[in-house]
């Protein structure tokens, strides 16, 4: 008798879970063990900035299973408080420390899953004991933001860069009622956007009584001798002083353990995963925040640390480890947040992104109502489309707007997918219902416009 | 010097003056002259329950275009209150009588657009002249409707039929306090979708104080002798007293003139058209609800009277007409409506549809929140999707629920036109944020379930 299949995870946020889950669901027998550093497992990352607000009150409901939920209900030895702190592929061995007693014990596996995840990007390093200087990626720093508003009730925040859950983090403290500063590198809030949403989210940004440092580089820190507290934060645009300091600069994907198994890394410092999620190494497969996945319009890899992605490819790398064939073809780049009363999603490539991919991108932006404009609640929206000027392929949209503009990004990302051609998707048959669409559906108006500046091809 | 090229069009309501406009941009010599036998032109039928109900006060906010700013705007010969007659192909000439002096005269066209619309379904002759029953597809029957309402005051309705504009005028007619009974020949309302829909609208119906007669057939009318009007309705479910009665069966082609002029009539008694809005006979093109149009899915012509076709196949009926190359590929059936706090939509082919076309329909519905249920607003919505069992390939959709279910039904267009499995639909990037949606859209974990139903194919 063969002994069960052993499948041991790391990292238990967002993918590590799905994939424990998952692997008990596609193979009953598999003995599915997860390893978690920290306390907590399996909670929406993406919740948190409505945690810090008060709009979700209790820290359980950000938090799908708990460790014994786990186990309970799937199957999984889910083992918390434990660090992998090296990976030996040739015996597929792993040297675990237990964070509690400090003990190293080895344990072998037959597949392993690496969900390392990301961690926020910080090139502060003295910032690392700062009492009032916060990055946001776990559970552990929401708690900290909230537990640093409870006892110090400043009355001054700011937020150090302006991408989205920068600009998630400015609802949440306006909503809390501080003053916001905003810096950042770029002239714009919102890289990644096109210019034309950019202006418009700094236009709400004014609105919300926010102050914007655009254009500003950070110099340094001026800190409380005492307390350690940063007071002033250096800017080449001059100093902004503040009462609490939150960084959201992005992540990097976490790759030590993946580094010193040998595990091939991509351009963008991320795992290199094939469309099962197999790394290089045998045995070896990883999903989630630590990996490079292709982008299907450039068929190249990116790093798009989502939500979505994590849950996706974690499916395909537990299938796959348990020994059911299952693939991710690759992403499109989804994304989009609500900011106040604006919605803003896009999907594909920005017209930089594309050009540096070898496209001939043409872009149109029309504004268009969001249902019939002579029913009540219609409002303004904005959608720009981008496509090849040689193929008329379809590379990419955006939609800034009020209700109902960020779910018009889905039938974009599947005409991505598709890779349909603008003229393909002007002729889409799209809702028209007074109370929900205008006759000319914001994203068919807008494929129609840009349509014609590309040329028709039959 | 070639006279310049003469271009009728007849009808005036939807695709008539969009053909109109679209002929004259496209060719700005082109004379261009439209013809309707109504005082109206250019105005939003789909509105219609709306202007009943006072959402839209003004009866100038249904009207895109009055004949006078489609004159000045577009450069279009106008004419209202004018009948075609008859039209003689061989000699490309129309004979068209004044409605208002009675007099006929005869015009030559190059090329003749026939935007003759649809009227509602009435086979009950004997109540053209009855005062107090009424069909809704003109302005004048809104009009009529709402001069009734105000002059007589009636306190109970009755709506005859259960299809989307049949529930409309429910809402409109609660909206305004009065009692409301539908009367319908099958058991459960609102024909055409699946019946784990249906049954919503049932419960909805139940829950708003609407009496629903269904599985009833109409045998009759009790009719005051004096004034005429209705006092009750007979079915075989017995009498349902009245004091208006509103019926809303459906719409049938106007192809009086066309079939006088020979022009070859499709199965669902809609005028035959080619990919460019070409009749069967010459220089005789036709776009709107009185044509047949081709569905994407069975590649058969289809009758399916909808603003949004009218639009489309307006302007590539003037296109061509002009002289400009323009086609119309075909469509999937994309409708909504709003029934109260409900959203409801569908795209493509039923079971029972795709059935009778040859596939082997396999179904799933799911129900899923609209957005992360840890926020607040978050409601469920369910989600049915068919693919073919031997293909894979995506079928059709339908999604009802509340705030964010209609839109949905975008994407679900997109694949159908593009004829992706539902496999693929599986593996879009749809959009992930917590307050628009959940981690896995409604519509993608639909999908990913009626995957695992009908099998993967890579």
């Amino acid at each position: 008798m063969t002994p069960p299949l052993k499948i041991i995870i790391v990292g238990g946020v967002a993918a590590g879970p799905a994939a424990a889950a998952r692997a008990r669901r596609t193979n009953s027998k598999a003995h599915v063990i997860l390893i978690e550093q920290g306390a907590h497992i399996s909670y929406g990352t993406c919740d948190l900035p409505y945690f810090i607000s008060g709009v979700i009150r209790e820290e359980r409901a950000l938090i799908a299973y708990t460790p014994a939920q786990l186990q309970q209900d799937k199957g999984v030895d889910v083992r918390t408080r434990q660090r992998v702190e090296k990976i030996r592929p040739a015996q597929k061995k792993l040297l675990i420390r237990d964070l509690t007693t400090n003990a190293l014990t080895e344990e072998s596996y037959s597949r392993l899953i690496l969900a390392t995840g990301s961690t926020a990007r910080q090139p502060f390093p003295e910032l690392n004991d700062c009492p009032n200087f916060f990055t946001l990626k776990t559970l552990p720093d929401a708690q900290n933001i909230r537990a640093y508003l409870h006892t110090h009730q400043p009355r001054r925040v700011t937020i150090l860069g302006a991408g989205f859950i920068a600009l998630e983090l400015v609802e949440t403290f306006r909503h809390l009622g501080l003053a916001v500063t905003v810096i950042h590198q770029e002239e714009l809030p919102a890289p990644g956007f096109e210019d034309v949403t950019r202006h418009i989210v700094l236009d709400k940004l004014a609105e919300q009584q926010v102050r914007y440092v655009g254009d500003a580089d950070v110099t340094g820190f001026e800190r409380d001798a005492h307390s350690g507290r940063i007071q002033a934060i250096r800017t080449c645009r001059g100093d902004v002083e503040t009462e609490l300091v939150v960084m959201a600069w992005g992540f990097v994907p976490r790759v030590e353990l993946a580094q010193q198994a040998g595990i091939r890394l991509g351009r963008h410092g991320g795992m290199t995963v094939d469309q099962h999620m197999r790394t290089s190494v045998d045995g070896i497969y990883a999903c989630g925040d630590c990996v490079e996945l292709k982008h299907h319009l450039t068929d190249r890899p990116a790093y798009v640390p989502l939500a979505t992605y994590a849950a996706k490819t974690a499916r395909v790398a537990a299938d796959n480890a348990v020994g059911t064939r299952a693939v991710f073809k690759g992403m499109v780049g989804t994304i989009g947040f609500r900011f106040f009363d604006l919605e803003l999603a896009r999907t594909g490539l920005t017209a930089a992104t594309a050009q540096a991919h070898g496209f001939q991108p043409v872009a149109k932006t029309i504004t268009e109502w969001s249902h019939a404009h002579v029913l009540p609640g219609a409002e303004k929206m904005a959608v720009t489309l981008l496509a090849d000027r040689r193929s008329g392929q379809l590379l990419g949209g955006e939609i800034v707007g009020k209700q109902g503009a960020a779910l018009r990004i889905n039938p974009l990302a599947v005409a991505l997918q598709a890779k349909m051609s603008v003229a393909d998707v002007a002729r889409t048959d799209f809702l028209y219902t007074p109370p929900f669409a205008p006759l000319w559906d914001p994203v068919l108006r807008c494929a129609m416009q840009l349509e014609k500046a590309v040329g028709t091809r039959f």
